[in-house]
């Protein structure tokens, strides 16, 4: 802790893994100046169809990840990084790490996870379940209506829903799914932590994660007597297998194994900091610390994050936890659950073949060419509202059974109108978290904008126009794997804290999309019909989508 | 007259006038056997993006029409179906022809179309107006508004809603777009009645169109008073524009003239049928021409044609009108404006190349892959629901405002999935007609499907499974030319009437398709949410639809 203020030149590794590659960036602590990067694709990317080991079709909803992916990224990125940046690798004082969330792994007391044991290694539950496995929305909706009965406390902390992606119902599904699974399981952890766990030797377990996705709300989690409830089997999900003592976020959680020293070609006992997660580490990266600058990572999916100096119920917010984001500010959070992901799945099954000849004869992406066809319309030009709830709605509705809606199609209709409404879609989601936070007390002021789809300008503008609000935008092309850098270094005791940390290595181009007037008045009474639809399909006067996944399961079952 | 009796080898030729095409077919008085059969496309097809005259845009919903390319098929179609057939073109004793309606073609005193005159060449509105031109529906609108407030006892025998499609809606905005136009309109003439014209050189008005597009009820058609309340400049429509002597179906119109002779290479003075419309001759061609029995004509659009013996208000129906389909029963029309149209449209916009590159390969069209991988799947697996207002809904709502729907989409969803959703949105809106005729009191006992949708066989299951009725099949290929051909056998004398000419010459395969039990259940259940989301949308819960139609028009203007 005293070599830094003598190296100007000491770098931090921070490591993002997201949902199909880990990015590691090696980042100067001084300036926060990305020296260099690398990426590597998990090799086993999503397990959402069959599970290769066996060949058996997944039901619908799963999605499974390989954990040894996640430690080929140490093996092969990190080291990738240190050469490209040039930078020795002596010179560099910390690691830091972000993960997707709630992304679960099942391990024995020494960390080993399930699935690498040859007598689960065909089991699917002993897989990771990533954020986006879905299928536990049977006990989630048992532990929300049970929560409510009981008018447990910590209920309004999650918007008065606990998300089926979240640590109970997954673990519940777990338990009811696979018991023998469930009782080979020593430790119900996050894949942040697990990963941190490869990196020190030893488990930590971080408070962002517990706070936001395990409810670990003012010291406690869901009592015994409430677990039970669910299923006598569950009583001691917490003590035998979540309970773990809690880690601040920015401290360090241990030193760099030998082992993960071997991986990476980083020196031995350098400081590894606190597991973390994507969006959350992205804030500061941001420079988007204070109350009001609400940070929208914008990937496959968005996660809304932003501090707030109080604490107030936001109905089918995330969630709200005591330092989730900054110790000492309540950090809240908000999420779509499909955003890149509907744009991607639009792009790949809905073009047909002359768009992809036009886009091949230019040398852009169909995304591009699309997206220039789109930019050419005025507001309201193609005539379409869109629901994007293709992949369920994690704000404000918290249900993962709802599905996409396009409305207005005509025999005019063309692939760009599908694809700008769904653009739209999106924006119009942003926005009802957006005003639900106003109208509960806590106001966004300011949307900054990080994730790849930062480099999609109509989209940024759409966001202008329907939120209204100024768009900042994030400096850095890596904000999560910045951020995990300056949480290695506030580990390493380079800054006192995140917010210093922040004002240092932190980037942001402030105000960098203004709203057009014009469109903002078009796309108010359009957003009007969103909300319309949204409350018609999300708030039971229509339980529709939710019949068509019971029609959707049942014929599947019908046909074995 | 009484050559036919000594010739049993007598023939006529039926030309069905279609949206894209005109078919002409020599068909054997005595059993109706088709001998010869030959196609031409329209060289224009269906003016809906520019008119090539002036390479200026047309706006949204316009479809228009060349006239020219009508005669075109008459000097193509005709002489090679008969040279197809073999048959001396002596023994050919009359021509009959079935057109698509409404389509409305401004004429001067002779007949000639307005667009052919050099001052109006450049005119959007001296074009022949196609069915599927939609945007005269603010003069409906006005229409229908009005008639309510007077009470009109017309008003009833057109499901309460006169079409924008329509002979007044049309002429009304002729008359507000181009008054130049209107002014010099000598006979505002059905397309059915013009061809006939041209065949015979004289004009005749055929009792169907008047009744089912025309407004002509109990012998009279909408007051000057009536007319002059919509614009003082209409008040002498009727007299001025539209009214001529009707002529009943199965009538001689006239004789071949000599210049139709030389287009045709007929003989001159062989019998001309009254005009006819396609949905309505293909009646008799399937020997459906009793109560209950329900004609479907499926193609870019349906149309349903059955006799009735008493007189129903049907709400949303087309029509009812004395005669309109076989003289002396009283004919009810009902109709969908978008099927085939649909899956042609997705087929072409939302399909990704993999899926054609698949078809190639296996020697089939996209459309026969989609239904091959749709086949395969249990009702109710893609877990979609769909409307089918694409193009509008011509019954039961009457509402050409109204647009396309899909709920259910995941990132899972497939263009088969799609796909299949559509053929089931355009099967419950089948029911959803034959529902609300029953409901009125006129039950609908056996369906018939006739039209160039029938080959799809999953089609055909889909459509028994929704609606529960056994489903008849028409024999011939070619149901509206031969229905042209019968009712031209008709005018020729050689058979007393319609129905004893559809016993000789129809043809029918009863009950080929049976619905199977266990698809009847899962359907009804889907089919109560096509009719809640039919209602939310279509019935004034939410006139979404109205308004992104208006913003795609506001859009389109402020891009001037």
């Amino acid at each position: 802790m005293t070599e830094l203020p003598t190296d100007p030149g000491a770098c931090v590794v921070g490591v993002d893994f997201g949902t199909l590659s880990g990015r590691a960036v090696v980042v100067r602590v001084r300036d926060g100046a990305e020296l260099g990067s690398a990426v590597h694709e998990y090799r086993h990317g999503v397990l959402d169809d069959v599970l290769p080991r066996t060949g058996r079709a997944l039901p619908p909803d799963w999605a499974l990840q390989v954990p040894a992916d996640y430690v080929e990224v140490l093996r092969t990125a990190v080291p990738e990084a240190v050469r490209v940046s040039g930078v020795d690798s002596d010179r560099i004082i910390g690691i830091g790490t972000d993960f997707t969330a709630c992304t679960m792994v099942p391990v024995t007391a020494d960390g080993t996870p399930l699935c690498e044991l040859p007598e689960f290694a065909e089991e699917p539950h002993a897989y990771v379940k990533l954020w986006r496995h879905h299928a536990a929305q049977p006990q989630a909706d048992r532990i929300n209506e049970l929560a409510r009965q009981r008018g447990e406390s910590w209920l309004p902390r999650y918007g008065g829903l606990i998300s089926s992606e979240w640590e109970f119902a997954k673990g519940l599904e777990l338990l009811e799914g696979a018991p023998a699974v469930y009782a080979a399981t020593a430790h119900w952890v996050e894949a942040a932590d697990w990963i941190v766990w490869q990196l020190t030797g030893s488990y930590t377990r971080n408070a962002c994660t517990a706070g936001y996705k395990g409810i670990h709300q003012d010291g406690a989690y869901p009592d015994r007597e409430f677990l039970a409830a669910l299923n006598p089997g569950f009583a001691g999900f917490v003590e035998d297998k979540l309970a773990h003592p809690l880690s601040a976020l920015g401290d360090r959680a241990g030193g760099l194994s030998e082992q993960a020293a071997a991986w990476t070609g980083l020196r031995q006992g350098i400081a590894v900091s606190v597991g973390n997660v994507d969006a959350h580490v992205t804030a500061p990266a941001a420079q988007a610390v204070e109350p009001g600058q609400m940070v929208a990572i914008m990937g496959t999916s968005t996660c809304h994050v932003m501090n707030g100096s109080v604490l107030r119920s936001v109905p089918g917010m995330c969630g709200v936890v005591d330092g989730g984001i900054v110790p000492g500010l309540w950090g809240y959070e908000a999420g779509q659950s499909g955003v890149g992901d509907i744009f991607a799945w639009f792009t790949r099954t809905h073009v047909p073949p002359e768009y992809h000849e036009r886009a091949r004869d230019r040398g852009i992406s169909v995304h591009e060419l699309l997206t220039e066809l789109a930019a050419a319309q005025a507001v309201g030009e193609h005539g379409l509202i869109a629901l994007d709830w293709h992949s369920g709605n994690r704000s404000v509705l918290v249900d993962h059974e709802l599905s996409g809606v396009v409305v207005g199609q005509t025999l005019a209709t063309r692939p760009e109108d599908v694809y700008r409404a769904l653009l739209e879609a999106t924006a119009f989601g942003t926005k009802t978290i957006i005003d639900t936070f106003a109208e509960a007390g806590v106001p966004v002021t300011e949307l900054v904008i990080a994730g790849g789809l930062l480099r999609n300008e109509l989209l940024m503008r759409i966001y202008a126009d329907v939120t209204g609000l100024p768009l900042s935008v994030i400096g850095s092309a890596q904000g999560p794997a910045l951020g995990s850098a300056l949480h290695a270094a506030v580990a390493a005791g380079a800054y006192p804290d995140i917010r210093a940390a922040a004002a240092a290595m932190g980037s942001v181009r402030r105000g960098v999309y203004q709203p057009d007037p014009a469109n903002v008045e078009v796309y108010q009474q359009l957003y009007r019909e969103y909300r319309d639809l949204h409350d018609y399909f999300g708030r039971g006067a229509n339980e529709v989508m939710h019949r068509l996944r019971a029609h959707r399961r049942a014929a599947l079952e019908r046909k074995g």
